[in-house]
């Protein structure tokens, strides 16, 4: 079963990257661009075959190893049904 | 209104930071892990109010900026109705 695990920046926390993505839309000519946030999604492909017990194990790699707790924030969802 | 774009290595491409991910989650003790990939995801939040132009601009921007398309595939989606 794939579940793909998104960590972004909490709110408030400094985002250099964010911010200078936003900064190079703006120089390459894209207006209306207001705030840019970047952030990382990890796939896995999980041999467990039981979504509740998927999600709990790849929430709990997340916090384990894939998201500094302290300063981002993650979600995880699995693949759609007909993708798994 | 937001959009996502996330963009993924190719398959088939070299993903030494998924490869890393993997190896490390295995020496934490999570067994029954197989392929990992890891990939951005970068939040845009759009001035433009019509859901099928703020896409095409997101992908604008994702071909000219956030992917390299010849060893990236990237998706852009927007925010649920609701969060907009």
């Amino acid at each position: 079963m794939k579940a793909f695990v998104t960590v972004m920046p909490k709110n408030g926390v400094l985002d250099p990257q964010g911010k200078a993505i936003g900064h190079a839309l703006g120089t390459l000519g894209f207006s209306g661009v207001g705030e840019v946030r970047a952030g990382k999604v990890i796939e896995l492909e999980l041999s467990e075959t039981d979504p509740a017990r998927a999600k709990a194990a790849a929430e709990e790699m997340a916090r384990k190893l894939l998201a500094n707790t302290v300063i981002e924030s993650f979600k995880v969802e699995l693949a759609p049904e007909s993708q798994r």
